[in-house]
């Protein structure tokens, strides 16, 4: 990325997002002017901006050291919705959408995830049914980011045979009217990103809407979470370093015990550790993204060992943060006591741990032992 | 415990504690009230009750189950505050005070750690000068327990040569006035327990506020924390165990891939380690306190091992309870959530993991290493 | 246990088995004199000497200190072939065998492993076949220790049909003789302690050798190996603390960079956290063994917590010595470079990990959550 | 490399290597011909023969998969001796020892650590005095790879006020005499490389045979470690992979509870997770390897990462192995069992963990938290 691309985000973050992030955190705030404002920066968007995986990776980490909220509707909006719409859309649909979803005028909402069966898209529930030219589609949905803001939603339905799992569903884009109710789902840490249950009935959309083709949704699908794999990821790493960056700084100036909190050797090794994990998790992620957007389904395994590391060691990290800090690292109004509660669902979304593991195992089972040696 | 008192506690969880455990977390709730009946039925000090030290973590366990909270105001009540004064307390004092503390009609705060120095007790500024028969008390306190709400605090105040360190501390009981101004800290977990800073300005207290010798206040302190540490363990394996509960109950009932979640090794794996861990911990814990108060002081090296293992150890079973549940884990509503972020104050409160590590050290170096074998 | 049982095992220790314990490994030495002493002084068989179980323990814990492989041959004769024929042997069995086994005048071997299916006894394929009064047995047996050396075989075989998987098994007392090939097997660790395959074709024995009932050969392994597994615990308890004394003499004398190892804060949360597990293993040891032999079954969940604890938390102990030692811990004459290869059974034999997780999650189920809470 | 260099290496594993390397092992059996066969294909010296670093490791890591020793005595030969040599001798030693060295000819081995102080070259006491035109070479050194069987040693030795610690070193090129006595040091693994104790013993040599300038030889012995670092993690990255690729096998294949182990969704997740921590080591040795040569002091903290990080996962990748392996990882004759103890020497060779830890440390201290973000 472009030096000058680097230092307007950072100057950027440093005065649009650093002095709400608190607020985004404490009051369950959704920073909607935020959003447009990264918008007309062209940050919600980078790959459609014409950069690429590894500038726009670049983007999300240097948000989630501040904003762990922001990097992650930065993913919900950048690479859940419109990446899919860009890569997969027809020209009337990108029409409509791409530019206000890019400039931030409207809010996109990625509906996956069903009450039954979390991360098991085999079984997915909701239904699209053809009526004339028209499809209806009913069902719900949850854990969708910005759910309870968003203008337009990406639906992931069943088209078909519902024993044909993932062969049978496509994916809609469908603007909000009454037909979609939102609920408030209150979680833990990433707050202010309007994580909501999704009731959706009747709504009425036209064949165009449809991403890709019908009844192969799935390649849509499958595209949307290895984007958002390595976006979850970023946001994972920038979490630990924002963290980190903290609490370096109050190990450099803590007095104890006649002389300073970085001069005792068990803090030195906290730190020299979780350097040490920091290097080996990114520099997979600069081999991922480096190979690019085009190589990102050969890369599965790959993916799935950065998003399961990069969250698994970022937790770490950022435990050991709040450990080095004592009390203050467990205190409101610091980076680190965030950064604990946002890091956990890094873990959870977007596949979790275990799903990430299943599916490297079973790119071991099809590639066998020597492809990974 | 008799049966008759561990089912009037449960009875009394289930309907005092239990509908207001969430209250409590989310506004930030100081359950005034609660403390009131608690002290009623002696869950505020069961050791003042005649109940044993086994006993009365079996009670604190038993709240932490439920609420993490109100567990850790039954340690500030019970054991940092009148468990000193049960022992240490002159007659005047204790009249004055047990009472109307055990009954909950009074809150006590315990002021030990100050901004400069968290830990290290050696280094505490707060000052309490002698003229003529009052004493005359300055300084700052952090992280107090109840520090909001308490009419009464039990404060560590240096009373000779800094120099010396340990040997110079007095504890004086100091009830609330204008002389104490109080700020709240808002913290991670545990919450509605009010933490806060104490700005102690010339308070005057009478000879007779002290607790035990002049100078000799660090035998209450070390009391105080063996008590505590104990404490301290039994809220880190009763939130640990209200976690895998609801962790438990959730993987019985939840449908994936075809089947219960339960069904699935890796995830009955995960349980199997919990339980070998708490089965360990809760050994260590059972032997400590069959030993009784008396042996506290022997055992300070057991104690630092339960406190740094029950703490971790729990910590990682909530954490693998949050995995479990997913994204139910991560939201409000659950305990799990709630015990994601209260269990992370035990590895940093009354002592951190590192002061543990440092305790067992000095252990060995002062015992030789045939006393661990 | 006596401080004279402990004070002449200590010293029978140091004058017998320390000078040997290294040729012992180097040379995979079985040491059939050692065997015979320590029958004469009852260390073989302190359960058939009246002792009782925490005695037993503390009797092997203190010989694994010095020899892992002493220590597994004294398991190998006590609790796997001595304890099953003193509770389930009728007069006749007792009256030919306990008197020479427990005297050390006959090595006992425990055939319970079978080449095909390791730690799962439901698929035991060596047949035993009625022929008027007599049996005839045909099989195989793995990882039987002592076997290239014993005089005497428990056999497990199966006696019924092989659906009703451990309820058709029958445990026979065979004595060696042609009909049993016995072939080395040469083990990374714990060597001199006769590791061997055994072929057995058309082994004739009476009735009487039946332990226990026909077709309730599961009573008996499963009291073998409740007995077994606390054995191994101690083998391995033993293995960790000999280790980490020898590493702690070490970094007392080490000089490194212008002070001695141990005053490294790094090199002494090693031994801190070492021994904060230790305490909490040791402890669930002895709460079980404190319980005694007749609570065995009914601690089953603690059982295996305790081998799969004790096994893992000791390897990871023994592994931190190495790291302190150096070189040095990896080098040939050290107590922890051998100890380092000899801890690594203690978690494949007498039920591997996985068979222990296995069956404290099937405790969970059948007792449910609140079983152990 | 090109695909001719890998299949005709692949192919002399297969024919060379393979066939003795138990024997290597268990004999303690220093491969002399073998040697001999890699100097002629040039396998002894990739960097020499105009192949690059990443082609290095490459044969590094093959070799290491079939035979860690083998592996250890290319980089005591290739990166320890040759190397130096390449890089820093002047023509005279270059013409005298690199062709000999790269052809196996002559066996070198490397005298860095003392008695004295392991990894603290600071303390190093070895001495060199100059007489007239020749320096004299006095003092011990420990753990020389190769040692025994060396016809020509690298000896660090000090040329001046040893309180200058690192900056009054000098690196000798030292032909074999009778003032050089090899004391061979049984070790745990990687047996049959020869390691050895030094005592020189006024070893005469010419002032020509300085590496480098006098009294700079940390800069000589500075780039032995970075070019070591790299080579012993390719060590433990094939050692890992070797023992994977049978551990998987095996899980193929045998049978257990009525399935394949591999069904196994616990046995499934150990092979996911080693997948994936070897997928980001592997990751970043190829982003050091990439940068070449030239800058492996710039990436000296990447290199401490790699060693600490790729030593320590496969340790546990090894030891996952040798437990699904069960019994089968613990005898002899299998690559498991060998790498169990192979693996053990990368967490201790070249820098232990700790000095890698240290060395991280140092880079944050020096370069600022903002450089490793």
């Amino acid at each position: 990325m472009s030096e000058i691309v680097i230092s307007s985000l950072k100057e950027f973050i440093k005065r649009e997002i650093q002095p709400i992030a608190e607020k985004i955190d404490r009051e369950d705030y959704y920073p909607r002017d935020l959003v447009s404002k990264m918008g007309d920066l062209g940050f919600l968007s980078p790959l459609y901006e014409g950069l690429n995986l590894s500038d726009t990776v670049s983007i999300i980490e240097e948000i989630a050291k501040i904003s762990g909220s922001t990097a992650l509707i930065q993913d919900a909006q950048g690479e859940l919705v419109i990446e899919p719409i860009r890569v997969f859309g027809n020209n009337k649909v990108k029409r409509e959408y791409l530019d206000k979803l890019t400039k931030g005028k409207l809010i996109g909402g990625f509906g996956l995830s069903e009450p039954c069966c979390g991360s098991d898209t085999g079984k997915i529930m909701t239904k699209a049914e053809k009526n004339g030219s028209y499809w209806k589609i009913s069902g719900r949905k949850m854990w969708t980011t910005q759910g309870l803001y968003a203008d337009v939603y990406l639906i992931v339905a069943r088209t078909g045979d519902p024993k044909l799992r993932n062969k049978t569903l496509s994916v809609f884009v469908v603007p909000r009217s009454n037909c979609i109710k939102s609920n408030k789902i209150e979680v833990s840490g990433n707050r202010g990103t309007g994580t909501a249950e999704l009731e959706i009935n009747d709504c009425v959309v036209e064949e165009d809407n449809i991403l890709g083709d019908i009844n192969d949704g799935w390649k849509v699908v499958k595209y949307a979470l290895l984007v958002g794999r390595v976006a979850i990821s970023a946001i994972a790493i920038g979490l630990a370093e924002g963290s980190l960056a903290e609490a370096y700084e109050w190990a450099l100036n803590r007095d104890i015990a006649g002389t300073k909190l970085i001069e005792k050797q068990g803090i030195q090794w906290y730190f020299s550790k979780n350097i040490a994990y920091l290097n080996a998790v990114k520099s997979l992620m600069r081999e991922i993204t480096n190979d690019g957007l085009e190589n990102l389904q050969k890369n599965e395994d790959k993916i799935s060992s950065l998003k399961f590391l990069s969250s698994n060691i970022s937790q770490e990290i950022i435990d050991n943060s709040v450990q080095i800090m004592g009390g203050l690292g467990y205190a409101k109004g610091t980076r680190t006591e965030r950064a604990y509660r946002d890091i956990r669902v890094t873990r959870i979304g977007e596949g979790t741990d275990e799903v990430q593991l299943n599916i490297i195992y079973r790119y071991l089972r099809n590639k066998g032992i020597e492809s990974i040696m």
